[in-house]
């Protein structure tokens, strides 16, 4: 398939960008604010980037409403490079050195794997047993073992598309979320966390780049062998600017968040995600064609996932939905079907258009 | 100073990109190969996202001539997220866990440094005492301690203007290359090294990013907490999809490798590269005025490093140049005065129009 014009583009991440981020991208790409270069050929520690790093993490605090004593640590690496980022860091806290997880899905599972190599690992909750279809159900706070170091949910679970609606209270122990399939999609209150991070390619920016938001005291205990790259408290306390950074990303992240912020902000995206989820979950629901992956109330505002009735189904449903402009439907291989993520970049009409493209195969082929 | 047209850009990294590169990802930034969608925007396991992997790959090992028992890795982080690597990954080569070094600049020194956390290093040359003016004398390879798992040395020091112009016989301890500041700007023997390593945003690509090129049969015995995507085994063994990569980088190396092919590949550009420095070095030679920072046998023909009679001319030096557009000359905090960054990127035109400008202003202030 040749397209002249965007599709609509429903990839798990890499991700769509909002048009208009992409458009001042291209724009400025050769000469950026008329420095007769481009913003990814100048100095991290020329005074143009400085401003534009400083801008970032303000926008940041202000979308997100995040407290003085959070710092924002921008890390090479995406999401996953966290997995070992927050053990090196944190698991030090207590002298047991143990680590709590909820188990809602693949990426849960990755996070303990890596954190075993610097302590001991504990599942607490897991919906596995079903197929992570839902969110688990964590102990009360009591229940908890009270020498864990920290305690890691995935806030949003990408591959099953389910969603944790409330946080778990953990008492003392610091959680840790990894939002990386949803920052900046839904008002979360960062005080409930220790440590919140997100791989930048959903609702941010590029791949391979992170944005880690840490409650200050928590800082300071790595273990000694931690990279200095990876060392959050090294990080925040130069400014993320320890080595050169990605540049290209945190310039495409501060466009990302000027854009979001003329969107009215977080509550205003919420609401617009809120409505493409509904749009599509409502097919689900008056449909026995399709068959809702997640349990109603674990349900993702950013993932939805389905299944039809036949593999074969799957495949035509990809194919004709990619010749009408919408692009990357195609479910993980862990559970087939079909995932239609529908980020901040997603506009309201994408999520209509797969709408109709529903009804219509389901009058086609159901 | 706002300029309509693109300056030549003399800054030491971030670093200009070419012209045509720039032009080619600003063209298809928003629909790549009538996809639809940027290739920013697309899945990492895309058959045409991985197709640009692998033929970055292939192209790499075409221009270097890397042999068959060398990998290539792709890592998050720059260079300086190497300086962990590195020892993750090779410092138990031998029970002694001992790393030696060739100090011949701040990068050098940024290693050792980082190489502590895993085990001992050991300085066995050094040009410290002459402020780093100097590749220093390594002893005869029989002399080096047996028992050390790795030697590094920086091959081109960036901040000082030096170049290692033949590399040190290191015997059968593995030679480490950190070539961020010169990799493809000329030809090199690879087997000379057990591994050598560019962050990209020199002579490659963007910042954030980094290129091992490593011997098999010195991975495997990487620590035991090394974190998993800069475990150099485990990233060989996935093909650097270990989770999502950098994808805007890989496929800006990408471009940046085609343009360099079109242009003859490193025996031309390297024919390029020493005119240019040539013509500078000229300069400097025939002036009682400027005076060049690094002894003559040791002058990098990617950074260009002298001073003036005082820093007052410096900074006009510097405010004239911008005028007349040529672009961040101004030299590193460590030894003042200038440095002009001539990599690949930066055409014989740009080291011509400095060198006009090096002799108006010597004429003017001289």
């Amino acid at each position: 398939m040749q397209f002249r014009q965007r599709v609509y583009n429903f990839s798990p991440g890499p991700a769509m960008l909002p048009l208009p981020v992409m458009k001042q991208v291209q724009e400025e790409l050769l000469n950026w604010r008329g420095m007769g270069a481009s913003i990814i050929e100048i100095s991290h520690r020329s005074k143009e980037f400085e401003a534009v790093l400083d801008e970032t993490e303000a926008l940041l605090r202000e979308l997100m409403r995040i407290p003085n004593n959070y710092k924002v640590v921008f890390v090479s690496g995406g999401g996953q490079m966290q997995f070992s980022v927050v053990p090196l860091n944190l698991i030090a806290l207590k002298p047991a050195r143990k680590a709590l997880f909820a188990q809602s899905g693949n990426f849960s599972q990755r996070a303990r794997d890596e954190a075993k190599k610097y302590g001991t690992v504990l599942d607490v909750a897991s919906s596995e047993d079903t197929r992570f279809d839902r969110i688990p159900q964590v102990p009360p706070a009591a229940e908890l073992p009270r020498d864990a170091s920290f305690f890691l949910i995935t806030t949003n679970n990408t591959i099953m598309g389910t969603q944790w609606h409330t946080f778990p209270d953990t008492g003392e122990i610091p959680l840790v979320g990894d939002a990386t399939s949803e920052l900046l999609s839904r008002e979360i209150d960062v005080t409930k966390f220790g440590l919140v991070f997100a791989g930048a390619q959903k609702n941010l920016g590029p791949a391979g780049f992170s944005v880690d938001i840490v409650r200050e005291d928590l800082l300071g205990k790595q273990l000694p062998d931690t990279p200095k790259l990876l060392n959050l408290a090294q990080l925040a306390s130069e400014r993320s600017l320890t080595s050169t950074p990605n540049t290209f990303a945190i310039y495409v992240v501060n466009l990302v968040l000027h854009w979001l912020k003329e969107q009215g902000g977080v509550k205003a995206i919420q609401k617009v995600n809120e409505q493409k989820a509904a749009l599509i979950y409502a097919v689900l629901d008056a449909s026995k064609f399709y068959k809702g992956y997640a349990l109603k109330e674990s349900r993702s505002n950013m993932n939805v996932t389905f299944n039809l009735p036949t593999p074969a189904l799957v495949e035509t449903f990809c194919a004709d939905a990619l010749k009408a402009g919408l692009y990357a439907l195609k479910g993980h291989r862990y559970k087939g079907g079909i995932r239609a993520s529908i980020y901040n970049a997603m506009p309201l009409e994408g999520a209509q258009a797969l709408v109709q493209f529903m009804k219509e195969f389901e009058r086609t082929h159901g």
